[in-house]
């Protein structure tokens, strides 16, 4: 089943940011209430928005978003001294959001995630920058893989983000990341993909059209979770069907629980 | 890019079996004109539903559906006589719905596509019916070109369908059809794809959002045709947006045309 990484407890957002700021608990614990009843798989917490409050702030949110919720988080930082921390606060085993080939990053990413109990986001992105073609995406996947499995990861943890690059800059860009995901999903077997989809309607009008049409394509190549906003009907929707179509859903169940909830409307 | 197939001048509805049965040209061209408006590339024409009418069904029809439109028609009927007769009326190349395997289909049409001018349908059927796997469904289109290209054919005028089954039956039904498009595209380059879809939601609820879905999903493996109503504003919307998605739309202007018309709206 498709792995919905709900992505509104980010402080870049400005009213989570705001909510932060004045301890609102309540506005939290209702957001993360309204994914966890959406559909979402996990909340993804980013408390990175307030120069140096980010480890006070994280440690709040953790609390918070832990009372409101069942579900388990994905960790959003790119500091291994918070994360250590937050790992230790959470209930459930979680996701972290995220690793890539970067120097800066990989070194002491890697050295955080060794034995600990948990999934990965893993960025096809290394020093030379974003991934130009289909063979540089799966190239870095294969890098990702070997290592993360070197340090004891189990393909089924780990989240392999080709990163979508928008339509508006290179017309073959939706064509490169299906054609990645299809390889991924082929040649690593057992590996997940997940990403964040908006980037590729930047610079277009009806944007949130061309993002769930897109995700629908995308699943139908294997990708198999996403960094999207649960509270997104529409693409909800979509993904439940898409995945659904796939032949991911046995019996259309889910699809039609889905419907009986009133979340599939024409 | 993407070739609709507007499919409502069809005497099996009920408004337009009546439309036909009382001669009323009004009712008729303002169905075809509004098809046209919507974005089809073909209008189907269908005068098959009142027995032993279809001839001078199909004669009058022809006339007002030309009076009409300028775009090309399709002509639908299993009767190579009502088709020879279609065929002396068209001002423009049109194409023919449809040939298949079946032998007492088979023998009659290729009889009558001898030495003709048009472009052509061509289902994945034959005496053991429907096809059940990728490879029937392949090998099926491979004989139905190699025929077809015998009595002279140009691949760019062969319309291969799969014919799309039901999920509701075998929920890989949706993996199959877009296995099939996608090995039928690049192994017999130079055909078109095509086909109703609307097979796909039988028995579920919400068969709308399905199609749509499916149709976006199929587009990213090569479908480039449907046979479709151009007046559901919903799955039209999605066609544009799948097809600039999928790399067939040049600096997405196809995209941004249909937006500014307000064709694509959330």
């Amino acid at each position: 089943m498709f792995t919905v990484i709900g992505e509104r407890i980010n402080t870049t957002l400005k009213k989570v940011k705001a909510a932060v700021e004045v301890r609102d608990d309540g506005y939290i614990r209702e957001d993360v209430r309204k994914q966890t009843e959406a559909g979402a798989t996990y909340i993804d917490v980013n408390g990175g928005a307030r120069i140096g409050h980010e480890e006070e702030d994280m440690r709040w949110l953790l609390e918070v978003v832990q009372e409101a919720t069942e579900l388990p988080l994905c960790l959003d930082s790119p500091d291994p001294a918070v994360l250590e921390m937050a790992y230790g606060l959470v209930k459930k085993k979680p996701m972290i959001n995220s690793i890539s080939l970067e120097k800066d990053r990989f070194e002491p990413m890697i050295n955080y995630l060794q034995g600990k109990e948990c999934r990965i986001i893993a960025l096809c992105m290394d020093d030379s920058g974003m991934p130009k073609t289909v063979d540089d995406i799966v190239s870095r996947a294969v890098s990702l893989v070997a290592e993360l499995e070197k340090i004891g990861f189990a393909r089924d943890d780990i989240f392999i983000d080709p990163l979508i690059q928008p339509m508006s800059v290179d017309v073959t860009n939706g064509q490169t990341a299906m054609e990645a995901i299809k390889r991924i999903m082929t040649e690593l077997e057992g590996v997940h993909t997940t990403g964040g989809l908006s980037n590729i309607s930047y610079g277009l009008p009806q944007r949130r059209i061309i993002n769930r049409c897109f995700l629908a394509m995308m699943i139908s190549h294997g990708f198999d979770s996403a960094i999207m906003d649960p509270l997104d009907r529409d693409i909800m929707a979509m993904t439940v069907t898409a995945d659904m179509l796939a032949g991911n859903d046995q019996f259309c169940m889910n699809y039609i629980k889905a419907v009986r909830a009133e979340k599939i409307v024409a």
